[in-house]
């Protein structure tokens, strides 16, 4: 086993066609055998979806030194659940989701596919990282996800990440040069305010479209990864599995729930 | 806006149709004016997944005295969104999802539709609950839920639920007489171990099927979600939007960060 070289698998939510995988398989090539399992089609928004009542395909992309590149009829999680248990020869040493188009810090990475794919590693003891950029659109320019990220894969492989724990790392839309470096950080308080804007179809039947606005409750810490991206560092955010309020578990025992026994 | 009766926003995963939506209009009718809103078809696994490249249609499916129910084609979570944006006259003073035919113990609430639209209620400001039974099947006896419903709806409009945190309740497949009563609990630590069922089609094509099973970490944790249902208690759970592993940002921040700057 110690003479393998380390297995990283990825995925993202953009699908397996999207420049943001390109380049994170270009750049985790460095580091050991990639196999990179993606949605065939752009999966944003799914979050922790798991696909249970059709069954899932896998078919063969791409395939090279080194790598091997799968797509699957189902969301990212699927990917990653269906390459554990049908693709891999060994257990990975490493998750990599993304690189996403798009932000996925504060509470956007609940909504996300790309951190839906890196919790569901880490559910499974693997160390998971999901990586997003805060530009949507198709052709972004990642260099400044690249100049960090064999760091980030090297720091991932050489200390491992506790265990039940991910991270989420985000990246300034910015040129390498502007980047102030990375700070460690906590999840930004805050929700999308939704707005759906109601159109009426040329038969008269009326339908919405989701858009929306963030609203940072928290815009002056400077602990936050909203702070750190708005100010030109790259984020990192340790996220754990255990979303226990351990803080209210005393005040909700307090309720009148003997009532509710008569 | 004092003499207004409470407004009680439910939804669920599993459809309009389902008998645990329709149980649940029915007690909470008892307490105030409902609007139900939920998706068309069986959402179940959808996590907090929201529908971003297609529009969404309302259809008004039930209206009786105190309540009305719609479908839309779209996630639980876009049931919360729309309800908000387009269809309540004021701020809903509680958000029910469920009854979820199924449990939602544990990581199950990772992947969980009604979770979702629960914690989207949490996210706006909403008192919220997720509600669940340990049984899948379309007919579920769902008394024991339907026993203690009214304390849990009385005990959380009159004590609110605190900021940025929501409850995850699970109820045993059990009559209510051999119901021990209600246990405050934490989040059972586990994992769902993935087999995929492997078939072919008629024309030679591979498809899998995901099945799993779980597996409890913890089990003999008595403070846990799991051990309470084991043990004929009733579930609650309060669970948080902040996912940051406080522990483990020192430990990050020790990584060799610099090394990515050059």
């Amino acid at each position: 086993m110690q003479d393998k070289k380390p297995l990283i698998l990825i995925s993202n939510d953009d699908g397996y066609l999207a420049k943001g995988i390109k380049e994170l398989i270009k750049v985790a090539r460095q580091f050991g055998d990639v196999i990179a399992v993606a949605p065939e089609r752009g999966e944003s928004g799914m979050s922790h979806a798991i696909t249970i009542k059709n069954p899932v395909r896998i078919t063969k992309r791409e395939e090279g030194e080194g790598y091997i590149l799968y797509s699957i009829n189902g969301t990212p999680v699927d990917s990653i659940k269906i390459a554990l248990n049908q693709l891999v020869d060994r257990t990975p040493d490493l998750v990599l989701s993304g690189i996403n188009h798009g932000s996925n810090a504060s509470i956007s990475l609940i909504y996300s596919g790309t951190l839906g794919a890196a919790r569901e590693g880490c559910l499974n003891g693997i160390p998971s990282i999901g990586l997003s950029l805060l530009n949507h659109s198709s052709d972004a320019d990642f260099s400044v996800v690249t100049h960090y990220l064999p760091q980030i894969i090297s720091e991932a492989l050489s200390h491992g990440i506790a265990s039940q724990t991910l991270l989420n790392i985000n990246f300034p839309d910015i040129k390498v040069e502007d980047c102030k470096g990375i700070r460690v950080c906590t999840q930004t308080k805050g929700v999308w305010k939704e707005e759906y804007e109601k159109r009426t179809d040329p038969h008269g039947g009326v339908y919405y479209w989701l858009t929306g606005a963030f609203k940072n409750f928290e815009p002056e810490n400077e602990e936050t990864d909203e702070w750190a991206l708005e100010h030109n560092y790259v984020a990192v955010v340790p996220i754990q599995i255990d979303t226990t309020s351990y803080q209210e578990l005393d005040s909700i025992k307090k309720w009148n729930w003997n009532g509710a026994k008569d």
